[in-house]
């Protein structure tokens, strides 16, 4: 049977799907421009972030109006609230990816300092985090979904090791104090654009299972 | 008029203020515990913490009942699905003070550093951003609200303060990097749980006016 809700929840399964792979970009020329040391590179995340502004904007306009003329229940309904939440991700994502392009800019500023592959490797992680939660949406993937969740401790792991050797670093040379900050925070940066791919996956787990898997699940209520 | 759904939006209000009440307690638990080096009290902000989990699942899933029984439009809708975001902001705003519990834990093992009492000013307007975020919504107060978007402005620039204060201290002494880096944290939270406080702020905005004030209004589109 054709609805014509249908019709309207693909074009923002789409849409969601164009969002997602902005954050992709952003994070890839972000990262790109800090291994190459090419700061003229940071700009193409302040053009990409604009445009996932827009389409932040545009995803919620289009929730509340199927909101408002159709009138959806059950499945319908819960994908589209899980809608509304993983356009929130997105658009804060974005807003990391800005982060990220600012404090790098400054790094490239400074004299380099020591765990800038370790940065890349968590980076790789993440953009394969992000990648895998829009998958596991727009295929309603639940078991894709669960693998991101173990990733994202993975991506924790390597964040903890990262300020443990940078700090040391700064101890034994305090004049890298800055360089070693910037990295710092771009850490952890990183580690939000992973939480909040798994907020995408949790998101998904309970728009396609009706299941709430969040804070641990003990208090979720299985949804009919 | 008398209708069904102006109840049920009442008690979805009254529980979003109960979270903000929450959040306030935790945030003042955290810092107070902090300030009197006190690390037990450091516990309560994890049991606030759980309440406001607990509430957070409640809320959406009372938003979730709302919007499939009684098919809102309008002005009912926008603060309905505005219910949805605060609920979201509030429950990672207590995310953001269990962190600034782990990190305060941290740092009451270590010696020292100066800037505690920025820290403290920090809270204090981020504490008053919360109360007046949530006031706004209650009385859909849009003066207040957008009084809230320049106290963070204030907020960020104590923030770049203490992050200058506290690169500067590490430099002339090395041996304080891991206190140093605590209280660098511990402001980042501050700061994020006023960009939280903006975003309800926001919320209001759209949710009493239709009023799009998001990425500088430039994209906004009024809604009937």
């Amino acid at each position: 049977m054709d609805r014509i809700i249908d019709g309207q929840l693909e074009e923002l399964k789409r849409l969601i799907l164009v969002m997602g792979g902005s954050v992709e970009k952003a994070l890839g020329e972000a990262i790109s421009a800090l291994m190459n040391r090419d700061p003229a590179k940071f700009n193409t995340v302040h053009t990409i972030e604009k445009k996932i502004n827009e389409d932040h904007l545009k995803v919620d306009q289009a929730c509340i109006h199927l909101l408002a003329r159709q009138g959806p229940v059950a499945g319908d309904l819960r994908l589209i609230l899980s809608i509304v939440k993983i356009n929130t991700d997105l658009e804060r994502m974005g807003d990391q990816s800005v982060n990220i392009a600012y404090t790098g800019k400054d790094y490239l500023t400074r004299t380099p300092v020591p765990q800038l592959e370790q940065i890349q490797k968590m980076a790789e992680l993440v953009r394969q985090m992000v990648k895998e939660s829009l998958d596991s949406f727009v295929r309603g993937d639940l078991a894709l979904a669960k693998k991101i969740l173990m990733t994202d401790d993975e991506v924790d792991d390597l964040k903890n090791q990262i300020f443990h050797k940078l700090i040391d670093h700064i101890k034994a040379n305090p004049q890298d104090t800055e360089a070693s900050l910037d990295l710092i925070l771009i850490a952890r940066n990183l580690e939000r654009l992973g939480d909040h791919a798994t907020n995408i996956a949790e998101d998904v787990i309970f728009a396609f299972s009706g299941q709430d898997v969040r804070h641990g699940g003990k208090f979720g209520q299985q949804l009919g």
